[in-house]
């Protein structure tokens, strides 16, 4: 492994100056692929992070602590042009929280409230609940239907590698208040989405409808969501009282946090990676995406350690959770977007990677090949579909033209722990955080020594 | 096996008005077994209380509510004589709790507190903590080390089928506020006696010194144990705000509920089981100690449907987590203690039970050998351990000199779950809660339907 490293370091000042033959990109893919393997960069960072800044939501103390850590870990890490670029984020702040059911079985329920949601009246809200299996059932439901009801929503999430679970209940927590609402429902709940079992609900952002009355809405645990099936099954009418306290604020500051190695042939092609800063209030941002940022930020420094012909530029975007950070970065950075080779962002967990989704044409491209053959030994798939626009922190620059690329960690795991109290440093194996790093590092590297184009590949 | 069953029906019936042969105590036993496996009278016992009832502690509204759901079941289930002895007992009732680091890294912890803990003073205690990695670290220091400090005794707990991983720490928990006043500790935390990783602290009862100032006392999260093990490590002080309010109450009402089958030819002679109802609050009681009452009510009525011999009786203890309900029991019954043939309580979850140790002196009996026999397809091993005092509920009768029986689950996962929010009706495996049901029905059969005689069987 030492004797391949150091030829390979030689195989790439050899090429010092013009782009890397192939087989000097496949020798220093692999070369920086190893090097990640036994690098502890990326778990120092997460572990900081999660120990020493813990939940950072928009509009949290917490939120400027942790761009304040950003800008010094990037700085000695030895990235240069280190900067906090500001923009205005909308924020939501939790405040007091409970549930119970009042009849006919009075006992207490677990609930964290979405973000967008309203405050309960003072004394909250006592009234008779709607349960359904799944969103479409309530929808199927005229206006009216819901009048004074709190609305449930208790659909089980299935367990994927591949995030589709998600996706198939994602609008029951974001739409779900909305419709509700439209039914005359006064409060929405939903069970959380999650892949475990455990009593912690699990936070995330929802619309509020604009043609009804903005609603509270709150998840509960999955232990809860099957109590009150239980309960309705024996045909009573199950009363619940919530409580729901939060404030939201239009426009507060917020932080997109850069860093670069700048290129030493083409600092102006610039490859734009990252994970987000942010995170949900209930845990401690280590999957999501603590993770996310600490395995780029590795990957960007050992690939481009010393400088390769273009500028690898990580950035950790500072208000994913509510969709603002991506939209602006990318209205900040238009100008430029023309110049972006590639972007991509890590913001499913700790790996480790199962897959790549590369640029549309790329693949059989000599430095995709270089990247492929360092997979080999990471048990990564290349995937036959093009990458895609890849989460809200890159998809206004994909908008804008951007190529984009996905390495995507297994998710198997990811949602028994997301936006949950969950989301702690334990959970991440450094093993498979080191592979992810191992992944990207060895993308960065064979784009960054490479003059690959993904635009000009994308014709068909 | 419904052939076998219907045989083994005959067989028992032909016997009555005299103890059962051997081999007609091997087939009965085994029948009752074969039904167990397919019954379904424990699952819907628990499913009910966990559902209707949820948390019941002692002190709580929900305690009463519980002891008339359990002399309604015992009802309805055919036992007779069904009744709540009462008695007064303990109560410790929770408040408003939180923690948080306040310096060097400010960030939420989750904590609850311990029965018998005091309340912190108004505003909460604001302090140094200082971290122990075992009991024994912070007993080694010097009265008044510890003056003004909160005392953290973070040491994991280690997964057993057993349970002895739970008694290595757990005067971590009962006896760590005491000796952390003793040094002059101001506040005691200890990391949860958890297997399990979630963000949910286990609840449990603590021992105040009779020497030294009663203290707030409260559990950590695993995780949350882990982030001050980190925080500590740094090097700096690390001050935690804590906020703990309850209220104890020296004398509450209470209950044990009972109820009988009794035996046609002894009824004098009475073997007694069951589990307790009362539950600590964060969960639901489902495994501790729902599933304990449901195993054992569900094999008396198995075992003893139609009558026996001798009486089976199930008691339903009422105040179990703050001790106070065996003693009490035991107080009420003493007259009748020597005829109470056996006692045994199921109270370490939903099994599979692995083990049975069995009175001393017994295993060679015939009664015990068919009960042994019945046992080949269930994967219980048979100890060379004779049965110990099994728990509080039981311990005083025991002392009264009263043979026990110890059917014990397997406790592998019982830990991760244990007095913590998590203690609910999805974690029991209805197919492991059936095996328990065959165990007890086939061990409280053959004990119903001969003379076996424990006591005299000690003799070494």
């Amino acid at each position: 492994m030492r004797a391949i490293a150091v030829l390979a370091g030689v195989a790439a000042l050899a090429t010092a100056g013009g782009p890397a033959a192939a087989e000097d990109l496949a020798a220093g893919a692999a070369a920086v692929r190893d090097r990640a393997l036994a690098d502890g960069v990326a778990w120092s960072l997460v572990e900081s992070l999660t120990t020493e800044i813990g939940p950072r939501p928009t509009g949290s103390p917490a939120q400027a602590r942790a761009r304040d850590w950003a800008v010094a870990k990037l700085t000695a890490l030895g990235f240069q042009n280190v900067r906090a670029e500001p923009f205005e984020a909308e924020a939501w702040v939790r405040g007091v929280e409970r549930a119970e059911v009042v009849a006919p079985f009075p006992q207490p329920l677990r609930v964290l409230g979405l973000g967008r949601s309203v405050s309960t009246p003072k004394g909250g809200i006592t009234a008779e609940i709607a349960l359904f299996g799944s969103l479409d059932e309530l929808i199927a439901l005229p206006p009216g239907a819901l009048k004074g009801k709190i609305a449930v929503v208790s659909q089980a999430m299935t367990r994927t590698m591949d995030g589709a679970g998600y996706g198939a209940v994602n609008r029951n927590r974001t739409q779900g208040a909305a419709e509700a609402s439209r039914r005359g429902a006064v409060a929405y709940l939903v069970r959380s989405l999650s892949t475990d079992d455990t009593r912690l609900p699990h936070a995330g952002a929802m619309r509020q409808a604009e043609d009804a009355p903005a609603i509270p809405a709150a998840a509960l645990s999955v232990p809860d969501a099957q109590l009150l099936e239980r309960m309705v099954a024996r045909g009573q009418p199950v009363r619940v009282r919530l409580v729901l306290e939060s404030r939201s604020i239009a426009k507060t500051p917020a932080w997109n946090v850069v860093g670069e190695l700048p290129g030493r042939e083409r600092p102006d092609e610039v490859i734009v990676v990252g994970g987000h800063l942010d995170s949900w209030d209930p845990g401690t941002g280590a999957i999501d995406d603590g993770a996310g940022l600490a395995i780029t930020t590795a990957a960007a420094k050992l690939a481009g350690e010393g400088g390769r012909r273009r500028t690898i530029r990580v950035v950790m975007w500072g208000a994913e959770e509510l969709d603002d950070s991506g939209e602006a970065y990318a209205a900040a950075h238009a100008a430029e977007a023309g110049k972006i080779v590639v972007v991509g962002e890590s913001d499913t967990g700790a790996g480790p990677v199962w897959q790549a989704r590369l640029p549309k044409g790329s693949p059989e491209h000599p430095a995709m090949k270089a990247f492929v053959a360092a997979l080999a030994p990471l048990k990564v798939v290349v995937s036959r579909d093009p990458a895609g626009p890849g989460g809200s922190d890159i998809a206004d620059l994909v908008k804008l033209g951007t190529p984009s690329v996905n390495l995507t960690p297994d998710t198997s795991r990811y949602f028994d722990l997301h936006h949950s109290a969950d989301d702690t440093l334990d959970k991440i194996d450094p093993r498979a955080l080191a592979q992810s790093v191992a992944v990207w590092a060895s993308f960065l590297y064979t784009v960054a020594a490479s003059d690959i184009d993904f635009r000009a590949l994308r014709t068909p």
